[in-house]
């Protein structure tokens, strides 16, 4: 029966959204499409702009559920703050999990964790209140938004429990290392860098370079190599992105372990809680949330 | 997994509501079983009411799962606008799609599609503001109220692309012949009767009367009949409905494509936008959102 | 196609909750668990108590899913009424079934079942407003709240029809029989007793003693022994429980039928409406309505 329960949520993920069918889309790609359609300010309405858009065929329609991506994301109609509000308090709105608003209701850190408040607009432009306090939202900035990134982000290794501790020696290490410079010095290469092969080191079985050992993607994931000084210091380096000229993503500041992706992998989970670490990151509501702070994040 | 994904759709379609396993009814079957029931106004109290029409044998029990229907639709309890205003908000309410207001939360077609504002109750009442102006809801009257009528139609013909354009030169053909008065001359015999049998004519691979040929239903739906002048202006005339004593529904009206529903079949989407053609027309949602029309339609 | 609806609608409620892939717990288990806990009062805050209670041990945790357990359930964090707002207006919210708030929207009741208004949290606090008047919050004893025990309940005998009458002869004998005290006298050996040994005496195929014939549990439920006056004057009473030294929890309240679970039982249908007798009784959002409760059902 358990194992039953534990499939069906598999597929349940898969359907849970209204918006599932649309093809998967990167972050990257939206603003292209957005730039070939006609908007409402130039074409007076968006229905207006919706037949514009069709008869000079600047809308993308690959199949009959792709309508959905096209009058709302291509479309790019705004947002608002109400849809929002209801996505915080709709358990399993991101993805299979409790609704946000269950554990984070309150600007007050002994009532809500992080001392954030989801439940109004206000909680969550103030973001988390308890140190160290850190914006949950970069109006017009999606992806450096952390509420975007708890909802997207997998917690590294694959498999490590949510709960696992995470000031370990190793997990310290990490973060001593790069807070001290990042150097390419006897701490990195005799204790630093073996970590990263080392199934366990990081509370699960599987090591690091498992998954992260080329600029590859595949085999590699995201590009990531900490097989070598090199490659870490590089960063997030696939071919295919540095192809079409894009610039590597670092994952090491050096004398910054805070904002560092290798050290904030390793201790911060996925939101929400529960959820699985293949559950679609580009989940719809995930890119309407998106979208509404690509717009501004207004309130009203 | 792609085609995992839709499938799961589909049974996620059939499953997403609490009161799915009503029996289906028919919106004509409703005033029949209200009738036959004791009025809270008369009993004194809802659940007075309830017990009485038990014991009087006045409710329709098929089944256990019939307790929802005959609780809520056949004990005719008020809807409330607060139910309304959450289904307005909630994805998937009336079967696979996005929540209304993700599209439809503004009164100005600049930020909402047809300056529809299905966030607020005003702006429900006052529906959708860019031309041509129409109203979303006629309190009191359920089935010639918009926003059911979207939920419940199917664009024509079936298979045909949410995003196909609508003023291609054969659905203009049907809008132009209407509006000249819809005569049998030799614009219809020439050009308008020979697009119902050409497959292609309106956007999809499937000619009209395919479906449409006749007034038994089945084989023809809707004992629609568009093999001749006669049938299509006789309209929808089933004939187990003709033998109910129920007269024929005109499709089309002379003079006005507008409101002929030959033409707004060809032209008007299903909504919400990626709900499949086969999905429930007579979702237990929509039958409340029904309910709250036919009641009135009051905010408070 | 209607059965795989109804197989779809088992399968559905197994998925429909973020919090399902907890393992059930028992509400008596719960106090346990939170004394072992740290509280986010010594501790600073909630997300400081949370990091505490892992390196100390103090969580249980069985596997990553537990997360959300952890997180809330144990964690004590305060349940906010705006949450238990959502999950009055939700569809599905504890299981199949409609929104409470479709039938339970006001304190009229001409206009909502018992006079019972779950639409606001003074609606909820006032409870029925219908004779017999009963409140449907207990603050501070989720177990003797109504709306727990109306969502976690079974109307017995499993099988009977959701609109079974409820003051059949049988019913009402059982009622006068404790009414009038529940003696073990000539009305009780010659007509009670033999009722709960009878298929169909109440309503279904199923006589009670199928179930309730034993302290032992498997196979009697609950420990509940209708075969005897003695074992029904003893009530629920496992012996499991009564090795853990729990006193055996009354099922017959001498003249008081309506406060009696022999006779509540027979006459109390589980909310919501439509749900079947196997759905789950510790749903999460069960679990999050009853926190709320335990804390103190705080409106704000």
């Amino acid at each position: 029966m358990i194992s039953l329960k534990r499939l069906i949520f598999i597929i349940f993920l898969l359907i849970t959204s209204p918006l599932l069918s649309m093809p998967a889309f990167s972050a990257e790609a939206q603003p292209v499409e957005q730039q070939a359609a006609v908007s409402a300010a130039e074409s007076g309405s968006l229905t207006h702009q919706m037949w514009r858009n069709i008869m000079l065929g600047n809308l993308k329609i690959e199949a009959d559920h792709t309508a959905v991506d096209a009058l709302i994301l291509q479309g790019n109609i705004p947002v608002t703050y109400e849809y929002v509000a209801t996505l915080m308090r709709t358990p399993n709105a991101f993805g299979e999990g409790p609704a946000c608003i269950v554990c984070h209701s309150s600007n007050d850190p002994k009532r809500s964790y992080r001392g954030l408040d989801l439940s109004t607009c206000e909680g969550i432009l103030r973001g988390a209140t308890e140190a160290p306090v850190k914006p949950a939202i970069v109006p017009g900035e999606p992806m450096k938004s952390r509420v975007v990134q708890k909802l997207r982000n997998n917690r590294m290794p694959l498999g490590v429990s949510f709960l696992a501790p995470i000031d370990t020696d190793t997990i310290n290490g990490i973060k001593n290392w790069i807070d001290a410079g990042a150097k390419e010095d006897d701490n990195f290469k005799n204790t630093i860098l073996p970590l990263f092969s080392t199934p366990k080191a990081f509370g699960s079985d599987v090591a690091c370079i498992s998954c992260h050992s080329s600029f590859r993607d595949p085999p590699s994931f995201h590009g990531v190599n900490l097989t070598s000084y090199k490659g870490i210091m590089k960063g997030a380096f696939s071919k295919s992105n540095a192809k079409l000229g894009k610039p590597p993503v670092p994952i090491v500041i050096p004398h910054d372990a805070a904002n560092s992706p290798l050290y904030q992998r390793l201790i911060e989970n996925r939101m929400p809680p529960g959820i699985g670490p293949n559950d679609e990151s580009d989940h719809p509501n995930t890119h309407l949330l998106m979208r509404w702070i690509e717009q501004g994040a207004w309130c009203k």
